[in-house]
């Protein structure tokens, strides 16, 4: 309940946010509202995620990479649903006495990452706070009317395909919490930093969004393990997964660490951050969005299949895994 | 970075948020987005606001409160642009060991404010913090294509009306912070109730939203107070404004409590939260405006005029009022 003079906070979003408005919707944010012409024929995907400093980032983590990671876990969720991005409104509670330095490089990045992905800034609403840093940010995307691919309709006799890799960035919070861990696998100084990579910036599949929405029976975002998230897709559709955890990717790094610790596996299958997409599609039409990904540079693997039932089952060997954690949860 | 049985937060969804998403476009809050069919014909508009405990509701404040108070500030911004509701996505940061009943008290009152405004839930974020209850809304709204209400057009020559009765709510918050005030004003117990309820409970005007479409040159939501808004929207529209304060609406409890302290007039002209609207129209509009804002049940009161130049002059007697701040801000 602070008064502050009015100019400054103009000045900050004049010098900050307004260069990362440059939809003509955002009116350089000078008015209350944004507007927005909604893509004829389209419908609206809306979608929000947020993080909170010492929650879901490290309060020193560089503020640019805050940014980015809190507008490519929306920008994940868009893309899982087919949808191509259009835009963001940002919520941003900063402590008092937060430096202008922190400000800037966070806007920078987010405007870095909004030009990438085609996704300005339609507005937003900046707050002291007496807690830690907290962003939320609102995406809106667009899919043809009555296209957003949804997790609760796979199909028994599916094929289920993950992009990307599994686990790295599960694996990277691990080494990034305890630097000590990557002598201890014996990792390479440049694979340490890979997988802590992977936990600092996210990187959401966009390229991918036009194929699932062709070719996808389902499809959800990888945030918080490929366990549970499949196992949320497969309850919402209700239908059972057989996984072959061999043919899991993991990435070069990941692999490393695992060979150094099997327990890993676990953290690799249930940890969150992956940011990856897991979708069900039909077999016929594997070959077809594989050559999609392909043109979309996007790496996918086969990892299973849809079954009639419930649960998702993890194989490995021919045993069954069991988790002690089905899935990572914030809440 | 904490695990939890995922059962639990789908449980705690499926009862205290899922009976809110009402929307077919919501799906039962079971997928990671919604999808919206945008009405034919108009533009989205789009808002964000939020309130963190201690800076903008205090603490014990009643949990119903807290969640209808953040969704009427947006409505109010969507009601100042002349945009019809269609929904919200929230964000929630709640302390570990929140307790259930809070939550419960909290969508309840959501639930209430959503129905009576016609503004489902179409989806949001929970999430634990270490620091205080955030909550964050994003509202939309439609209006006809290019037709959003803008800040940045009045014109010199318009009349400047506003909604309702102003400051209210600043004297309110003086009141909760300092219940002796209400004996030494003089108040009634029922108009220092009054008062305070204005402050915990925002009354948006979207009853208005049709007449101030079709008859304001330019409007904005008093949140940060009448001088500060005014000063906004004549900065914006680069032209001055000349107010006539013996013209201010105050409501018979401000007027005891001002006749008690003439300085509260200052407290009322640039406390925050009344959640007014502002807005200026052509003179020759005034009647039928008048018409349809008394048919719509929203009392409107002309307290001045636009005219070239810039600055608000407050007049009282003849004299300019000046204000050692000219508006609330939170940031």
């Amino acid at each position: 309940m602070s008064k502050s003079n009015e100019s400054a906070e103009d000045r900050l979003i004049a010098r900050y946010f307004r260069p990362l408005a440059t939809a003509a919707g955002a009116f350089g944010l000078i008015d209350d509202a944004a507007a927005l012409a909604p893509p004829p024929g389209c419908d609206l995907v809306l979608t929000t995620d947020g993080v909170i400093a010492g929650v879901h980032f490290f309060p020193d983590d560089p503020p640019e990479m805050v940014s980015r990671k809190v507008l490519r876990m929306n920008l994940s969720d868009l893309a899982a649903k087919g949808a191509r991005p259009l835009g963001f409104l940002l919520s941003v509670a900063l402590p008092a006495g937060s430096s202008e330095a922190w400000l800037g490089a966070f806007t920078a990045g987010l405007a870095e990452d909004a030009a990438r992905y085609g996704c300005p800034l339609y507005g937003g609403d900046t707050d002291h706070t007496p807690g830690p840093i907290s962003v939320s940010i609102f995406a809106f995307g667009a899919v043809p009317q009555g296209k957003m691919v949804h997790r609760s309709t796979a199909r028994s006799g599916d094929c289920i395909v993950v992009t990307g890799t599994i686990g790295d960035a599960a694996i990277g919070l691990k080494l990034r919490r305890d630097r000590t861990l990557a002598r201890r696998w014996g990792l390479a100084a440049a694979a340490a930093a890979e997988l802590e990579d992977r936990y600092l910036l996210p990187r959401p599949r966009n390229a991918l969004a036009d194929a699932i929405l062709q070719y996808a029976s389902a499809a959800i975002d990888v945030s918080d393990g490929v366990a549970g998230d499949l196992a949320k897709l497969c309850r919402a559709s209700a239908v059972a997964a057989d996984i072959d955890v061999a043919r899991m990717p993991l990435s070069d790094a990941a692999s490393a660490a695992l060979a150094a610790d099997p327990a890993l596996l676990e953290t690799a299958l249930t940890g969150g951050d992956d940011y990856e997409i897991v979708l069900s599609l039909a077999p016929q039409k594997l070959t077809a969005f594989r050559a999609a990904a392909e043109a979309a540079g996007v790496a996918t693997t086969e990892i299973g299949s849809i079954q009639s039932g419930e649960g998702v089952r993890f194989l490995q060997d021919g045993k069954l895994l069991t988790f002690t954690r089905a899935s990572y949860s914030h809440f």
